[in-house]
């Protein structure tokens, strides 16, 4: 029997790089989650709670401008992104963060909505 | 009697400028609070709990890139500066960001603090 050639997570090309835990940075994460685009994909990735496409957050900038801003979350440890086929998912690596820094990504969502809804309201 | 002229809070050409609460935007303060000096200047105001001159808080960095983190944190609406005489003093607008953000800046000075800890012990 010929063993089937299987493409380990580990080793794949299409992995993409994530920092581990212990390479989570606070300041990186502040400096992701501090502009608007970037803030917007973590409120949506927190609502559906689910991993979804990059597409499915819809971003008023250009398709590159979108890869860059979900890299950037990427990199700080604040998204998770693993291909699935041929789409790329996304999911918030909320147990992570909350483990790291209790208390941050719920207070930074709340000050999103209560901003949001303030801004909305003026 | 002749009034003594007084320099206005208000007109006093050395009247720094502060972002209005109406005016501070959470990813202006994300944005201030993600590099590790301002970061550690936020945290050494906290503690500190009263305003202070730039040179209470020493950063192993130049006179004027200190400066520079200063401005950044005031212009995001962090701190506020004022002039006292010769000296520029230095607080956390503490009350106007729990005001507008509740939560925010005691859940990042507590994940600042968890960091410090890990890093020192590791």
């Amino acid at each position: 029997m010929t063993p089937v050639p299987r493409a380990s997570a580990a080793t794949s090309p299409r992995e993409l790089a994530h920092p581990s835990c212990d390479e989570i940075r606070l300041e990186g994460v502040l400096h992701a989650l501090s502009d608007p685009m970037r803030l917007r994909v973590v409120r949506e990735l927190a609502v559906a709670d689910a991993e979804v496409a990059c597409s499915y957050i819809e971003l008023p900038v250009t398709k590159s401008t979108t890869t860059h801003h979900f890299r950037v979350l990427r990199e700080a440890g604040v998204i998770r992104q693993t291909y699935r086929g041929t789409a790329k998912l996304n999911g918030l690596r909320r147990d992570d963060l909350d483990a790291l820094f209790p208390g941050l990504l719920d207070a930074v969502l709340a000050a999103a909505e209560v901003q949001s809804a303030r801004l909305a309201g003026s």
